[in-house]
């Protein structure tokens, strides 16, 4: 099946909003087993619009339409469908009850246009919409398939995760099931020829995303029915780890700090933070995490040498000697913050994030992270240096990696042994 | 002049990555008068790149292709571009002499095919890569330009930057110059009705961009040079700091914290944080500037009730009585943080992020901050509240208005006698 997107909105083309639809589509319809051909945007002009609408329905089965579902005259999405189709639309007397509710609910007044979002096309399957006003709608003519879908993410995500997705799954002969796999600390090339077998394989699937710091392993497998297919993800996923190990740090997870705070909160320890070149960043991840306030008390932000002196008793001798971007700097700062917090896992940055501050001894990127537990230490250099002037990039790779050491050694005890003095 | 933009690469359709080209370039082109009526993607697949191309030149009379002008076969951009046009391609000894020192300075290998790269269409325009190996083309034929740049946002955003906005600018028979007047503080639909005369004003076009929290104006004005644009977009800032006084935090600057740590610097001010709901997130905002450490000491996160008082002396009676989402508690926190710090600004933040932890009282999104300066404290209450669970967009928000009240403190007088006591 040929699938494409075609997302409406002059907003999309005069670059006022960044388009995260097609991304999102795309990827969620990978994972069904559809793959998507064309993405295209296009404003809310009439001719236009339907010129490209012609040119999709010519090559392909399947087209996603997002936006221009709204109320005003400006909202031309389903009307072009519709008489492109040659579909006729009638009032829906159940839509407009749900719209009319809608607008009691939040107290604001009906006009007679939001109940143009009351017209239904013959035939149509209708996607309920409870997170705004405007139905999805599914239209079927002459082998053809639309999707219509809300332009506002916070309406369209939902109504995919809970009307799109349930609508294909079910029309697959096949069950499609997915799970992600999120590695990290392991280079894309170098984790590709570790799992070339592997990647290769046909059911099920195995496709690596690449971003800054990590990749993420989408598992996908067809079965008669998702039980099997579930079991079919679980033996590669068994496989992945044979091989990955401890790079593995979790499956169907959204980040390393979820983890961190999930694991944490699971084995009832506490963190606590003091970053140099970071600034904050670090705590500000951890924080994120709802429910980060079961393991997370304090942190502290020492940018300056003497805040580093008077908040965590790093030594000035150490400061004068090796510096304030060194190991020994790290460690003392890790200690410092253990003394004033007494969280389980202390952790601390240091480094040169840029674009000046560098040395040829030490250049910019060159971070030093400090891990205090259990009356031990483990400190650990890091090189981060891409292009130069990426200050943004060496302080969220610090970051990360700060917050994977204290995964692996929450997860693993050969960490601790192997690692911590 | 319709232009359209077509950015090649499988990894966007396939969702691996996010496209964020076709907004960057639709804003730059808006920006130079050019409107953009259509943005595609499509994978590296010959055939269907190619049709897309053909029906673009049927189209369009000014063509943007991003991606594909790597060394390997997979890259078919320039190829596929050339035999549609029917330009021939030549082998350029000073691009292949720019390409072999590339790699020599990155102390890399230089392959065969990276050589691909320095064969050149005929009568192209180059446009040089300074930020990666592959050039830049414009090519023209029959009255339809096509501006071929490389994938990586990192060489294409200074690309268009150093190389096609001069090379535009330099075919209009009148300048186009813009600016951008960064608002905050300000509703979108207020701030339309303050403005409303000016925003149909013909030259200088004013456009807005709102954002969380944020608009972002922009003036846009034609001339016969630039020196007289200049001026003509000058006399209509001019009018809208009239209407909007202190809420324009700066014409052409990237954030408020940019504007914040370059106000302290220049008056040689330091700030100090001391954030509760924001976790460390108002001071990764301001150690993400460049030359923060400039005015930047310390900062401290204190998440638990216990770090309240133990780092910053928050009195017990107070979060026992009124609690830590309380006006007392930012004052006493900010209080607190200038014993510790003796900065000249000293910012707390308390609030609830959610999701969980409101109640009728105090709701999700009630949030306090405080900043001393002078001996004096400025204390204000917010109420963040869109959606639920918007616990990002509460954090986002509260940090913004943070770095707003320092920001009118420096730059207005009147402020700090309105508000400090």
């Amino acid at each position: 099946m040929n699938a494409e997107i075609i997302c409406v909105g002059t907003e999309i083309i005069l670059g006022d909003i960044l388009n995260t639809h097609s991304q999102f589509l795309s990827q969620e319809l990978a994972a069904l087993g559809i793959n998507v051909y064309y993405q295209t945007a296009v404003g809310d002009n009439d001719k236009r619009f339907s010129e490209i609408l012609k040119n999709a329905l010519d090559r392909s089965d399947l087209i996603f339409l997002t936006g221009g579902l709204g109320p005003t005259t400006d909202d031309i999405t389903k009307e072009v469908a519709c008489k492109l189709l040659e579909i006729p639309c009638h009032y829906h007397q159940p839509t407009a009850e749900k719209i009319k509710c809608y607008f009691a609910r939040s107290g604001r007044e009906i006009t007679q246009n939001n109940l143009k979002q009351a017209m239904i096309p013959e035939n149509a399957y209708i996607l309920e919409n409870n997170w705004g006003t405007a139905p999805g709608l599914i239209l079927q003519k002459q082998q053809k398939t639309l999707v219509l879908l809300p332009g506002p993410p916070r309406e369209l995500r939902p109504m995919f995760e809970y009307g799109v997705k349930p609508y294909f799954q079910s029309q697959l002969a096949q069950p499609i099931v997915s799970k992600n796999v999120r590695v990290f600390g392991i280079g894309e090339s170098l984790l590709e020829t570790k799992i070339e077998d592997l990647v290769r394989c046909v059911n099920p699937t195995v496709a690596l995303y690449a971003k800054d710091g990590e990749v993420l392993i989408r598992v996908t497998a067809k079965a008669e029915n998702s039980q099997k297919a579930e079991k079919i993800i679980d033996q590669m996923i068994n496989k992945l780890s044979e091989r990955l190990d401890t790079h593995i740090y979790g499956i169907d997870v959204d980040s390393l700090q979820q983890v961190v705070v999930r694991t944490l909160t699971e084995q009832n320890k506490t963190i606590a933070t003091a970053e140099s070149c970071t600034g904050g960043l670090l705590a500000s991840k951890i924080t994120q995490v709802p429910g980060s306030s079961n393991v997370f008390g304090m942190g502290l932000i020492t940018y300056a040498n003497q805040a580093k002196q008077q908040q965590l008793g790093v030594l000035e001798t150490t400061l004068d000697t090796v510096g304030a971007v060194s190991e020994q700097t790290a460690i003392e700062m890790a200690q410092g913050l253990y003394q004033k917090s007494q969280a389980d896992f202390c952790v601390s940055i240091t480094g040169i994030a840029g674009p000046t501050g560098g040395s040829e001894e030490k250049p910019v990127g060159t971070v030093y992270i400090a891990v205090a537990h259990q009356q031990k230490i483990w400190c650990k250099q890091f090189h981060f240096a891409r292009n130069q002037n990426e200050r943004d990039y060496i302080r969220d790779l610090s970051c990360l990696n700060a917050l994977n050491m204290v995964r692996l050694t929450l997860q693993c005890q050969d960490t601790f042994e192997k690692n911590y003095q």
